[in-house]
């Protein structure tokens, strides 16, 4: 993997996929093979877009199969195009046809995320923003969102709760809207090594936040006249970070208000899964 | 739950959710938050759909604190319009605020799945044909995909490869084509319990598959002239199901060929998440 | 393997069945020899019988050692005799001994139960009729007596409560006693993967199944005269399943009858474990 | 539970064995039955013997149902008639149903185990010896069969490979026959919390045995006369375990020679299960 | 539990602790009373110091019975006198004998980490410093010692190596010795929600880390005379933590450089139980 | 390993150590070097002790990357010396610099505890007497503390509740102070290969636990001149264990009492860890 995944725990994840997609056998491919028939086959794509996933879908057969030859032609991060043949695969013809749906699984829904997250970094532009992704994933599946995310060429956001303190509308109701007292209680207690991004809905917000020192400054659903405004008002003073209905379409105006960072839940949850197959 | 999910399944799966969000701890709340500062909450719609994962979402905050009230007004399966109250929450602030973001992952996954599943059903209208899921899930969360498509309607393809036989084009070729071995050479280790379905791309191999006595012959990516010459030649001999590109625009002429089930993987793979929200 | 057992499943749950067994350590060999001494031994059986578990007993001494060397000399599902060597061991003195038992407990069971199988099997002849197993079986360790049945020339039943409906006596009370109905409030809901079974004691119940259009009806602690009269009656509109007090002096006589397949727990639970063992 | 099954591990167990019995769902109940529909059921013996495993099933329902109602009128331990009625249970249909399997494959085994310890204690008769279990058990399940050679009576052997050195024929050979060396060598490591048994084939072993003071001798698959002649060397001198090819027959006559223990794998390995049913 | 610590994650971790002490059954108790015995005991310290752990422990009992009483006069973080009752407990002999040495085992330790923490908090006296903790911790218990650490008084360093960036001389080295290069290197991924420490050695590479724009300079195994000079060079252009031979002895002259931070290990590791004992 | 510790528990362990310790990814590490980069590095001492945990160090790097070569110059339970070199190790950078964290927890423990262990057993010089250790261990833990306690020149003391009965004082007063009620209540139920400590506070105690024929008889807290007549008394009749305040001060004292067995927690209670680092 070149970033973030370690191999001991995809391996486990994947073991558990395997159990929940092969239950008490494979009672087509094992009725009806050897145990020591052998094939090839082609992973090839049916769609242009990013490659992510290559090494997982790897391990899903090597799982299975010791003996699996796996050759790769290209690794995660890179673009594919349609027709491309992506990796060659050789040895038991059970374990390629047992894993090759949750090989796809895997790689179909992480190369789909790569790809969305590559269109929205790409319509920025030259601009220097930088799209990132949210908390909203499918539970137990962040990790392989976050790497899919970041192999699409975006920075991630926090990983969990439990990495940057984030002040949201909620919270803050919880001190009668107050901001400084927010902060200042979290400061009481907060590690030096973690960061606090206060979410703010008005310019009186992002002053509140400013004075109190925020790290991050999140401009939530504001329009762009206002988020210069913010982004004027702020300098660089705190790092500027825009959210809320962000598309293809408005992004690069979004990033043209000259903030650092857009967040965006929709690279991964509306990401549609990439066509890749598999060919004997 | 209504059906097939099981209470303490869900709660072992939440749990490792709730690892994976909270991580070592929320920090914003805990460090904002005495212990025992409580608060109430409403659970609400922002887009129209059919609600699914009120009682996972319900586990969540009681699996942070045993007292939580939660009151829902509606269950799985039923229809929510925008704006809709969907339950009140009361109980333990951190429990509420450190849960949101889980919570809300569930229930927004699984409305969106079970309103994309009712949207193709409904467009077969008064046809025979029910709609039915694949195979093509996220990794280590079938059990609420395959879940939120039965609260959207549809009826169930096979859970996993041990419930069924399903001899797709891989499996014919290496048996040279040939259906009839492929089928006999099953038959003869297989459960009585248990079905075949054959996928067939013509009908030269949806006679063979007929005469080999598949339960369920899959008409993979036919026209809907061939799959009526089919449908004609099948009768009720074998269950016959429609597969491969269907989409909301085509179903009820998919379906108005006769075919007893029509299965797509977009009801799960490109549903998207259904706005649900919690407002103090 | 040689089918439905998964090496990933298979090694996790040995690992499992290592720590029961060795808990804090192996203190008779951790303390008597060297970590490199080295032994041989042989694996052998004092019994007739049907081999099943040889893969599992060789991955219970790899894992406690990566250098074993493990030559078998059969395999599942073959016939073994009194005096035969099974497999020749060698390799860690450590990983032998504290493995033995363990390995010992996998392979007498699981070739206890493919012995008591095949002889069920062997006694029906050559008439049609297949043994097959039931859900009664240790819980947590299913895949294995699943296979072991498999390997002494059964077909599966069932798997468990998600592959196949089967209405027993409780649930027909509680419609009242009515087949037609329990099945119909089924097939508003089920896969057309899945297939229904429905039990019947008495020739009335078994024309009310038919009628329904069950694929599989049970005849359960019938009489032969009566069994002959429901095969007659059923002729090949269903599946034929037999069940009730199956013993070996008696299983021919079901056979004859014509039924396809006689369900019988006692090749599980009542099988004697086979005595093979390890002789240095 | 009245000795050595705690709760918490016998609940997790359990949730396993209800994972691999219901698997996606028990489809027969789930799409038969309302959430809400309740029943009752009366558990009973239709075979005399040792009840064993109440607790156990009764945490079966409650996993699934919180609120089953579950009144047992007898305890593990306690002797059972054919025609008892051994628990009454009420609460959701398909909580109990879904249940039921799982249920009676604990308690069956279970009481099957102690029923047949039992008969092996009692044709003791009046005699000192007890008899004890041996650690040829169901992997992943001998803490289950433990109890119940307990509840049936027994004094258990040592638990696992680290609570008590033996020395058996395959160590003693790798120390070119020396016990005297064999015992010296372990006692420089062993725990002064730990004991040591001493398998022994002659009289001249026993000897040895006796001089290198372990604390257990063990007569292996000696006639009752040399095993006379042994209990009369050692005295009270060690523990006398006598072993291998007990039966129901001879044990009485094993017991006469002053044995203080007898071991069987055979109240574990061949006890049958007994028959205790579910009705409506 | 005050801050960071979830229930059903310490609930996970005793499950495990209680089967690694409890084994197969605690014999001592389950063989010597009955299970209905009650008994009722007191929790007092022997030691002053500060408690915590106390929920720990409470849940450790509660796991093992659920009607066990436990009214606790403390809670964690208060101080407690050598003598002093900490909680009144009363249900199940053996669930209270059983558990005692887990429970003890939890809360000396996490009571010793949170007395040490203190005494060096405490040392540094009005002084603006705060004590933090390191990633030295025993394997899988670092949520223990880190929520032990925060209630003695100190702020917590990273969690792990995934919420904030340390560059130490090892990584440095890498990109040979260029602390501009690896802060540039690793602010082309990083996310904005993540800080950059730097380790650094000298007064040079304090320098090069402030023009870096490190986040966090940590002033490693300095002299308080360096440590000075660096702290007048930084200002508030970066947090400064002082690292490296932290001793109660020097932590004020420490503190008295006008560093943000200091970090030790010794809080932890060098931390002794407090004894803390359990009387009928 | 050694003695006792088995390799795939070990794995198991460290990987949940790697993930509390890595959680989404090393970011400092990943985000700074490639993929292939490749290190040497030296495992060195920092100071004199006992070497333990240097397997479960190698294992840590090789979970992390297979290809790693670790050479190492000494084995457990090696004397080393400040300055010397443990282990060469070379390979993926990644591997080295995301695992020294965990490798060295493990190590730096494991060799304190064995150092500490081996200073009180040389305290004992030439007495017969052997120190051991207690149950009061880190949770989950126990299994690294045990091991290294035994490489440390120790004898171990029971592993855990099951495998040697301990009446204490608690005990005793749930008997209302009879030993011999409570060890005859024991003696019923307890199998023939565990044996019975008792502990004594008084001369008149070890009287009634030496009628009642303990095995064990531990003198708590008694005066060195009380032990000397309790073990006259006691002569071979049992073994002798003194437990209570034992320091490196007094234990030659003791031992010079003529007792068997010396148990002090502050072998793994009060073991400082020993500083030991990875130098590129």
């Amino acid at each position: 993997m070149q970033h973030l995944l370690n191999d001991f725990m995809v391996e486990e994840h994947i073991k558990n996929a395997l159990k929940e997609d092969i239950g008490f056998g494979d009672i087509t491919t094992d009725y009806l093979l050897e145990d020591d028939f052998e094939i090839s086959a082609m992973l090839n794509t049916r769609q242009d877009g990013i490659l992510c996933g290559i090494d997982v879908a790897e391990k899903v057969f090597k799982i299975l199969s010791n003996d699996i030859l796996f050759n790769n032609f290209y690794k995660d991060g890179d673009a594919i195009k349609k027709g491309d043949n992506i990796a060659f695969i050789k040895g038991s013809a059970r374990a390629i046809l047992s894993g090759e749906r949750t090989a796809l699984n895997y790689i179909q829904r992480m190369s789909g995320i790569a790809t969305e997250t590559k269109k929205y970094q790409d319509a920025i532009g030259n601009l220097k923003a930088k799209i990132t992704d949210t908390r909203k994933t499918t539970p137990n599946f962040r990790m392989f969102e976050k790497y899919s995310v970041f192999m699409g060429g975006a920075r991630l956001h926090r990983f969990n709760l439990s990495d940057c303190v984030m002040l949201k509308d909620n919270h803050i109701q919880l001190t009668h809207g107050s901001i400084t007292h927010a902060v200042n209680k979290i400061r009481q207690h907060l590690s030096h090594t973690h960061k606090i991004e206060v979410e703010c809905d008005t310019l009186e917000q992002v002053k509140e936040a400013l004075s109190a020192k925020a790290d991050i400054i999140m401009l939530d659903n504001m329009t762009c006249d206002i988020m210069k405004q913010c982004v004027q008002l702020i300098g660089d003073k705190a790092i500027i970070e825009a959210s809320g209905n962000v598309t293809l379409e408005n992004i690069h105006d979004i990033a043209a208000t000259g903030v650092d960072v857009i967040s965006s839940s929709a690279i991964v949850a509306k990401a549609k899964t990439l066509d890749i197959a598999l060919d004997m």
